[in-house]
């Protein structure tokens, strides 16, 4: 398997061969043996947030957008108001998202290289009382952007609304302390920061919240309280799981741990992040975001100026020295992407960065 | 690996060594090579239903219950009205979905011993004229049924209704051929009788229904039409698949196909339900349906009559000798199932009919 190449993309990621080796057993999604690693995999993911006694951790089948859905169908009443401040991609998604569900939605547009502000957070809360919730993405991969969440978390609270926090390509990499900020919903999913196989969700939500949020969803599958009823009666999931990718996160949770949990998987994905601005500027690249804003998970580059770039041969060429790269996802300006989660191999992230300059060098 | 016990139920299965270890490899979703895998795995599922042509195979992330979903709220307008004949659990699964994505629905209850009748649904069409859709389960696992799929399917067509097609534990291997019979939706997943790895559903669609059912549809991840127009567009999909899981399902129909396909699957299985009953039945244990609407794919049969029985030792004494096997879903008889489908490994169905006789032996 030397020959894979490295992805260097917001997941899926390259993950470690024991989590792969994981998926070589079956599972019966019955059995008392697979359920108990479902039960593992709630109750670490509660305590890498910090949020046991709290909070509840319901899985879901399907990508991280599913269980974005699943958070917002089923804790957002019909008569709810969610305010989405809005810096990328993700954030338009739970726009969409809400406009199907018919949940009232009040959307505000920022730059593509602009991080959400918590004061603007306070005064559109102050502006219009009906909102109920806001969501929020931690770390919009569009462009690469740490949002505040601290912050506005401070400012959801003390107004007294509910925060639903798309943490996907942030859980278990960036900080989030149940102890320390209020939520109702944190969603991530298998394939990113905890370095599972994709394949499955998750939210975090207040115990308090789910409770309320009974026969609240517009979707039998996606709905998070029938979800965690029936694995609270039967420690089972409610539909097939993806039995092979849940026990391989379970796995990439062993592992995580025993690396040295949050803080280690941080300290490892913000020196592959400080060794690729480095070198990329060493090559002329320069990073889009400024680096107050920059979160150590995916960053944006400005395409090379070379009147020969095209992404796609770019893409190609470093491909065949064995790194996948990301295309840029901005509406404007020509940029490319690249991840700075998983696992890089024996060159890491200084591998990639070579075989980009030997790519740039014969443009 | 070889003392991984064998899983006799209807999906997880215990699928072939080879499939499992095309989940070694990681893939990037965005990356051509993968596109091509599900550019493959789309063509070939149309060809195996001989609807090349007529219909579009839509993947989709999640169980097969997302994939019925996603069907009923994609191709039935809000202004539908759908018969679905109840003969079990996934029958009455998919009223509540109806009742809950807000489409009219009219449920026609059978006993858990009968098969559903064309001569029913045509009369139930003649005395209703609003019904729209009718929505089947092929093969209804809760007891084992397998429905008449052809003759309803004709009567559907004559009254010039659309329908649509649960075939979740049959497609593969029970006859489903889109020349012979009209629908507009037939509806599978990767870990039936395809023999995958769980973790996918998919859909395959007539042409001119999908084109129809734009903006149709109650949820965002779960919009086939949105899911198809991406994916002709990009050939990716729209959110990030289960990669592992896909790479392991194009495996899986290789052998498949290589194997001889769905006439030589449906052997297989029908020579394990064969040895299944006609072992059992030695064992005086007896099956709960008559043999007519016997699916050689999951068989119920009657709890064994000892007073020590009780399904929970049994199924763990039977574990301890290498087989997982499946509790029964009747609502009023003691029952438990064994699946026919999967690999069951060298000593086959005859393994586990020794296994079980052996735990009776010590009841």
């Amino acid at each position: 398997m030397s020959t894979d190449p490295v992805l260097l993309t917001p997941g899926p990621l390259s993950i470690a061969r024991k989590t792969r080796e994981a998926m070589l057993k079956d599972w019966g999604s019955w059995d008392s043996d697979f359920n108990r690693i479902t039960g593992r995999i709630r109750q670490r993911i509660l305590e890498i947030a910090h949020a046991q006694g709290t909070h509840e951790c319901v899985p879901m089948q399907g990508s991280g957008t599913f269980s974005v859905e699943a958070a917002i169908g089923t804790l957002v009443p019909s008569s709810g108001h969610v305010l989405i401040p809005n810096n990328g991609a993700y954030c338009a998604r739970m726009v969409r998202m809400c406009k199907i569900l018919k949940r009232q939605v009040t959307q505000k547009d920022y730059a593509e290289d602009a991080a959400i502000s918590a004061a603007d957070i306070d005064r559109w809360l102050t502006d219009d009382p009906s909102i109920t919730h806001v969501a929020l993405v931690y770390c919009e991969t569009s462009a690469g952007i740490l949002n505040p969440l601290e912050a506005i978390a401070e400012v959801v609270a003390r107004h007294g609304k509910r925060l639903i926090i798309d943490a996907m390509s942030a859980f278990g990499a960036l900080p989030l302390d149940a102890r320390r900020i209020k939520f109702d919903a944190v969603i991530a999913a298998s394939g990113k920061c905890l370095e599972g196989p994709p394949g499955m969700g998750f939210v975090i939500v207040r115990k308090e919240a789910l409770l309320e949020s009974e026969g609240h969803c517009h979707s039998l599958a996606l709905d998070l309280y029938d979800q965690w009823v029936y694995m609270e009666k039967t420690t089972q999931w409610r539909y097939t799981p993806p039995t092979h990718v849940v026990a391989a996160l379970d796995c990439a949770i062993t592992e995580y741990l025993s690396a040295g949990g949050r803080e280690a998987r941080l300290g490892n994905y913000r020196r592959n992040c400080d060794e690729l601005i480095s070198g990329m500027e060493k090559l002329g690249l320069k990073p889009f975001l400024p680096s107050s804003i920059q979160a150590p998970i995916i960053v944006t580059f400005h395409a090379p100026k070379s009147p020969n770039y095209q992404f796609k041969s770019f893409y190609d060429a470093v491909k065949a020295k064995g790194y996948i790269l990301y295309p840029g996802k901005l509406t404007q300006i020509e940029t490319f992407r690249v991840g700075c989660m998983g696992q890089l191999g024996p060159l890491g992230m200084n591998g990639a960065v070579k075989a980009i300059e030997e790519v740039l060098a014969s443009l």
